[in-house]
């Protein structure tokens, strides 16, 4: 049974989704190119096989499906430059929150803002590398925890700052956990492939204009310190994603600050992984399910 | 196909797990003292029967399966003399934060304290009522809220005030989000029978000695409402928890602190629902998966 290099999720010309081992062009690197792929039976955290049957990409969706993801866990103030932007001191353990699964969006998936984020200016971006556990983690050291990790993904942690850090009572969950506020992808590049998380670009583009641009040298707690010191009691499962801070220059720490408005294009990229793409898109009335 | 009335799930004296509608002697509303129950076929969120087979129950368990629980939300500082002995403002909005689902456990199960955890004092308890989402709800008046609550439990919001408060830069999840640490249960009360949650008496209690006694009259959001704010934006799903806030009483808000020790009992009770009652087990050593 041969495991995956680069997981894909995708919706196929065949008019069915499926996963799949991308296959890329020489030298292409970028996931959101992947316009083949080698379909995958079975789950990605189950027994599953990387078949023969190559299928055609009409679309990429999030790389992991709902019922794939367990838990989403985030990083605050992760990397030093953006704890001084914020105005923060640097953090002596990692600052942990939660986005709810119903936040997860694709590479490509619009990010709906809703009337209630809607009535306040404060809507930002936040490039981060995401790692995705593979198996089962508890009290893991620092020196084996990269084997637990099952890849990397491109994530925006798409945040309201007047509903994080003004509405929520010092609790930020409530003003970055909107449904798909949590776009990550292109896909998942196994961490067979990036052997080294903490030295990849990473960086953000708001119609076509570079605002964060940074590497992931420069995090705070690494992956694997994040992992030994989050796992400690605490049992991270199989398709678990951990996003892990962002970079400086977020709107918020712009002056005057820069807000996404509706219509606005942010990409947020992944030395070795690709680009998510996505359209901000303001609802224009309540959706009552 | 039959409602359940108080869903259980335990584990029979036939050695299998089963979900079950609890079968209660007259008079008796504790769902703890449960010992015989319909057995439901089939998952509480998708087709499910409540069938004429009797089962013996040995042990409940956690109300609901891991793989039927979401994501569970917890409210913090929505009791008013709460947040006066936790030295906070009177919240606006509701303050929002999330528990993985491996903080679940069940109605007898031991909450296991990590070394980690250990490193300082300040383990405390916090009794609340769970409320059980049992339908897709987003963007929802208050005035319909209840409708999409499936029912009612008691749950206990394990907290440790050092990592809480002050090793998560700000950011309640770390010191609230063990393995354990979001027991629940002894069964769900539907709202079929529980339709009025503002009115339930909530208390705790260590060791037999009262610590906190309340009632959900005093929350500063009630149910209701509280979905009604949460869902804007954000679809709630079948099997997503709401634990709702703690009243007075707890460990830290007292002078001396009343801080957990091994082997404690902690009780937290909600009238009609019952009385879980889990001890505090510190971990000898580190538990490597």
């Amino acid at each position: 049974m041969a495991s995956f290099s680069r997981l894909v999720r995708f919706l196929a010309k065949d008019g069915q989704t499926y996963y799949g081992d991308a296959i890329l062009p020489a030298g292409v690197t970028d996931l959101a190119k992947t316009s083949q792929a080698r379909v995958i039976r079975g789950s990605p955290w189950g027994r599953y096989d990387v078949t023969d049957q190559i299928a055609d990409v009409r679309l990429l969706l999030s790389p992991l499906a709902r019922e794939d993801i367990k838990t989403v866990r985030c990083l605050g103030l992760n990397y030093e430059q953006h704890a001084n932007e914020s105005g923060m001191p640097i953090p002596k353990y990692p600052v942990l929150f939660y986005k709810p699964v119903t936040s997860i969006g694709g590479p490509f998936d619009d990010i709906p803002v809703s009337l209630m984020a809607q009535e306040a200016e404060g809507l930002d971006y936040e490039c981060e590398l995401v790692a995705i556990i593979g198996r089962e983690a508890r009290d893991v050291p620092e020196s084996e925890a990269l084997n637990y990790v099952a890849g990397y993904a491109i994530g925006n942690d798409v945040s309201h700052r007047e509903w994080q850090l003004k509405r929520g009572g010092g609790q930020w969950a409530l003003g970055k956990g909107f449904d798909g506020w949590a776009p990550f992808g292109p896909g998942i590049v196994s961490s067979k492939i990036i052997k080294d998380p903490q030295n990849l670009k990473i960086s953000t583009k708001v119609n076509g204009n570079t605002v964060q641009d940074s590497t992931t040298k420069d995090m705070i707690f690494g992956v694997a310190k994040t992992i030994a010191i989050i796992s400690q009691g605490t049992t991270l499962l199989p398709g678990d994603l951990i996003f892990t801070g962002t970079p400086q220059g977020v709107g918020s720490g712009r002056k005057p600050p820069l807000w996404l408005k509706d219509g606005d294009i942010v990409d947020v990229s992944l030395e070795g992984v690709g680009t998510c793409t996505n359209k901000i898109e303001f609802a224009k009335s309540r959706s009552k399910l």
